[in-house]
């Protein structure tokens, strides 16, 4: 049977994928972590490339693929400056990753993701909100950007009103946005949560 | 292959219901169009039951179980009076049909979905919400109830504030809950919808 992935917006991501006619070539940007989700794009025939900067997600990755008899190709890499040519991805995408970066990293990431996607390929980034919870906590480097912790390491977490990344794409064609607030229970405690998703087409 | 399922949010919800240990039986209210998601949870291993007020959805249904080789058991139904024993059922949902009806009609169906509910199951409901671009269209029925067309049919729809469905799932635990606008180009017009979602649990 096939694995559910968390990451439930890539779906939507990947039934626009499908419907067009680009070769089925995908690279993920942060694509680490126990449940890499460019497996799903592997289960639909996609070719994957993924990169991230934490050797550790990356161990965890290939983990699964071996566990799956499945190939993702993932490695150590930087958002900011992608080994990859100009145009040579139809389909590039960045989930729960980009934000953790200052917002002039942010648009270099995103830059460089714009640089290496092909003419009318698709583009999947998403960007934490100021409706978050965490919004506002540690010390403040201005225009919502903060120091943080997750377990225990220090990140940096920009925050976005839900209007503010579309000058990011304003030389592409926006196909779907998500403006998400959401509620769960995480470790015992009730969290509130802010995204806003973009698929966005290279034109 | 296994097809991608467009009401994306269903994926969470599946999640949500394999993590717990209750028998795979799951009814669907409004489960008819021609890519019934039903068919997503019998590539799960549930046993499925739908139903539908409309035959021309059903059948659109029954057509899709028929070309994938899947019975999901769609009958015609009323949501505000479900056919189902108290207790009966451990998944129930309705995704994207709720709303269409007044707003002392879907109290009455989310009662029923509570009533055939067994205890510790698991609810997914979606509502529209007063942030979708058609609230506000046709003529006012108040508290944002609205008389509108779909495909030339009327129909009303009721728009709720984001906070404003929580009072029906008060006697239930909410697991997971999201707000989400969304801006999608159809019939080739940028067009926004508002959404809030409900995953519940019968305690």
């Amino acid at each position: 049977m096939v694995d559910i992935f968390k990451q439930t917006p890539l779906y939507r991501y990947l039934m626009y994928c499908n419907e067009t006619e680009m070769d089925k070539n995908i690279l993920d940007c942060g694509a680490g972590g126990d449940t890499p989700p460019l497996a799903l794009f592997a289960q639909y025939g996609y070719i994957t490339h993924g990169i991230d900067c934490d050797m550790e997600q990356i161990n965890l990755a290939n983990t699964y693929g071996q566990e799956h008899s499945v190939y993702l190709d993932i490695r150590q890499g930087d958002m900011r400056q992608l080994a990859f040519d100009d145009e040579s991805i139809p389909f590039v995408y960045s989930y729960n990753t980009v934000f953790h970066m200052r917002k002039s990293e942010v648009k270099q990431s995103v830059e460089e993701m714009k640089r290496v996607l092909k003419p009318n390929g698709l583009m999947f980034v998403n960007f934490l909100t100021v409706n978050d919870f965490r919004c506002g906590e540690g010390p403040d480097l201005g225009e919502n950007q903060y120091e943080q912790f997750d377990d225990d390491q220090p990140v940096i977490h920009s925050y976005y009103r839900s209007d503010e990344p579309d000058s990011l794409f304003s030389d592409m064609e926006v196909l779907y946005k998500e403006d998400r607030v959401l509620e769960r229970i995480f470790n015992g405690e009730r969290i509130r949560q802010g995204f806003v998703d973009y698929i966005v087409k290279k034109i």
